[in-house]
C-alpha cells in the first residue's frame, strides 16, 4: 500500500495521494517540510497515525536542511486536531538522529496497528457485523489500520466479519477509501449513507461499532471524524458496544477533555457538493464522543474498559 | 413555485422536475396515471404531501380514461411508505367528481401547510436557530411546506429564524432543494453534513429541530427520511425540542407503530456517488423515530404533545 514511505534515492517521503482515490492510484513526493505540511493540510495524507508518520518525516527533512524549528512550526500549523501530529513532531524534533527517529515512528506505528488488530479481534464474535466510520485502514496509518485493522485481523483469523461502511460526508472517506481497502482485502461489506446508521442499529443489524480516534483526552473523551458521536449515541441506545481503536500516541494526557480540543473547521466547498452555487456551510471536521459512550479503548497495549 | 399544478389545456398535471434542481428549473407533464406513477417512483415529485396531490391528479387522469382501478393500482405501487399517497388515491377513487376531488386535495393541502406554519411558528423563540432534515418546503408539498412552512411563517412574522439544513444523503434533498428554497425566501441558513448534527447539538447551536413525516403511526411513531431518528436522539440527549410537522392526512390510524411500516429500500447507485465502481450499498429511504422522542406533532389542527 505504501501510504507513507521514505524514498532515500528521491530524497523525500512518498505519499499515496488520497484525494485522488479510488479513481486514481498516484503518489506525491515531498522533499521539504513545507511540502509535507501542504500534503497534510490538503489531505493528500490523512488519518491520525498516517499524519503522524508523514509529520515525522517532514521534520526529518527540515533537520537535513538545518531548519528543524522552522519545519516543525510549518507542520504543527498544518492541521489542529490530530494528536499524533504534535506527538510525532516533538519526538523527531528532540531526537539525535531525526531520520532514524522518523523511521522508528513509522515502524512502530505498523506494529501498534497489528497489536490493536489482535486485541480488538478477540472482542468480536464469529461472523460479527461491524459498522465503522471514516477510513481507519492502511491508508489512515502507515499500514494495517486501527479500527479497520481489527476487522482485518478478524478476517485473517477466519472470523468472517461483515462491514457496514458509513459514507462519511463531506469528504466521503468511507465511500472512497474504506470500500476500496475492504475490496482489496476481500472482506464483504456494504456502504451506507451516514443517516442510515440509525435504522441499522434500530433493526439490530450490527454486533459492534468500531471507530478510530484523532485524539483521546485524559478523561477518555474521544475526538474523531464528525459523525462519530451520533453513532456512539445510537450504540448506547441499542446496547451495541462502541469500540475505539487507536495507538497510545493518540492519547493526550495534556488535554483534559473534549471541550478543550480545537475542532478544525474546513472550507464550505467540501459540503456544498450538491448545493446551489454560493451556499454557505458549516464544516467541522471532528466531534467529541464522551468517555461514557465508549465501551472500550483498544490500543497496542490491550483493551481498557475504564471509559 | 408550482410543485404540482393541473394544466387543463395540456390535459395533465405539471410537476417541477426535482431531480434536476437546483441546476435546472424544468417541468414534466403527466397525462396518464402511469406517467404520474413513474414521476413518483423516479422522484421527479417527492415529499409526502406533494406525492399525495400528484397521486390524486393521477387517479383523476385515469378516471377520465375510464380506468380508475387500473390507475389507482399503478400509483399505489409507485412507492410504499408515504401515507399521503394511499390516502389521496382512496379519496379520489371514491369521489363522484375525481378531478374536483383532486383539486380539493391540492387546495386543502396548501391551507393545511399554512395552518401548520402558524401553529408551529408560535413554538419558536425569536431568533430561533433551527435544524431541519430533507426538504419539507414548497417543493415537498403543493405549496408553502410543513417543517419549512413553520420556518417560513416565523420569517414572515419577523421572528428572524436561522436554519441549519442537513444535507440529507443519499439524495441530498437538504443541499439541493432546501437551500434553494431558503435562498428564494431570503431566510439565512447554512448547510451541514448529516454527521455534523452531533457537534451542532453538542455545542448548543440550535433551539429546535423540525422535521416532516412520511407517515405518523397510531402510537405516534414517525416514519420519515432516513437520518431523522439519529437527529431526534441527539435532541433528547441535549434537551432540544424535536418537532414533527405534517398534515392530518399523514397520520395513519391503521398502522399501529413504526415496526409495522414497510421501509422502502432504493437502489445502491444513490449511495455509491463517491465509491469505487461495483460497490454494494444498503439504501433504506426512511427510518422510525419512536413517539417518545417527539416533543410535539404539529398539524393543521394544532400542536399535540402526547408523544
Amino acid at each position: 500500500m505504501a501510504t507513507v514511505e521514505w524514498d532515500e534515492g528521491a530524497g523525500g517521503v512518498r505519499l499515496i495521494d488520497q484525494t485522488r482515490l479510488p479513481d486514481e492510484e498516484s503518489h506525491v513526493l515531498c522533499r521539504t517540510a513545507g511540502e509535507v505540511a501542504a500534503a497534510i493540510r490538503d489531505m493528500v495524507v490523512r488519518g491520525a497515525p498516517a499524519i503522524g508518520a508523514a509529520a515525522a518525516y517532514g521534520v526529518a527533512l527540515s533537520a537535513r536542511a538545518g531548519e528543524v524549528a522552522e519545519g516543525a512550526a510549518l507542520i504543527r500549523a498544518a492541521r489542529p486536531t490530530a494528536r499524533d501530529l504534535f506527538w510525532a513532531v516533538e519526538q523527531v524534533e528532540r531526537a539525535d538522529d531525526p531520520l532514524a527517529e522518523a523511521h522508528r515512528i513509522a515502524r512502530e506505528s505498523v506494529a501498534a496497528c497489528q497489536a490493536i488488530g489482535r486485541h480488538g479481534a478477540a472482542l468480536l464474535p464469529r461472523g460479527a457485523r461491524v459498522v465503522t466510520i471514516c477510513n481507519t485502514g492502511a491508508l489512515a496509518t502507515v499500514d494495517y489500520g486501527t479500527a479497520l485493522g481489527i476487522i482485518r485481523a478478524a478476517h485473517e483469523q477466519d472470523g468472517e466479519p461483515f462491514v457496514y461502511a458509513m459514507e462519511t460526508r463531506p469528504r466521503a472517506q468511507g465511500a472512497r477509501l474504506t470500500t476500496w481497502e475492504l475490496r482489496k482485502l476481500g472482506i464483504p461489506h456494504r456502504l451506507i449513507a451516514d443517516g442510515a446508521a440509525g435504522l441499522l442499529l434500530q433493526r439490530g443489524m450490527v454486533d459492534a461499532a468500531i471507530s478510530g480516534a484523532d485524539r483521546v483526552c485524559a478523561n477518555g473523551d474521544v475526538v474523531n471524524k464528525v459523525g462519530t458521536y451520533p453513532l456512539a449515541l445510537l450504540c448506547r441506545e441499542h446496547g451495541v458496544p462502541f469500540y475505539v481503536a487507536a495507538p497510545e500516541s493518540t492519547i493526550d494526557q495534556a488535554t483534559p477533555d473534549g471541550a478543550s480540543v480545537v475542532i478544525e473547521e474546513r472550507g464550505a466547498g467540501e459540503v456544498t457538493t450538491f448545493a446551489p452555487a454560493g451556499t454557505d456551510a458549516w464544516n467541522p471536521a471532528f466531534d467529541v464522543t464522551p468517555a461514557g459512550l465508549v465501551s472500550a479503548l483498544i490500543t497496542e497495549n490491550g483493551v481498557r474498559r475504564d471509559g
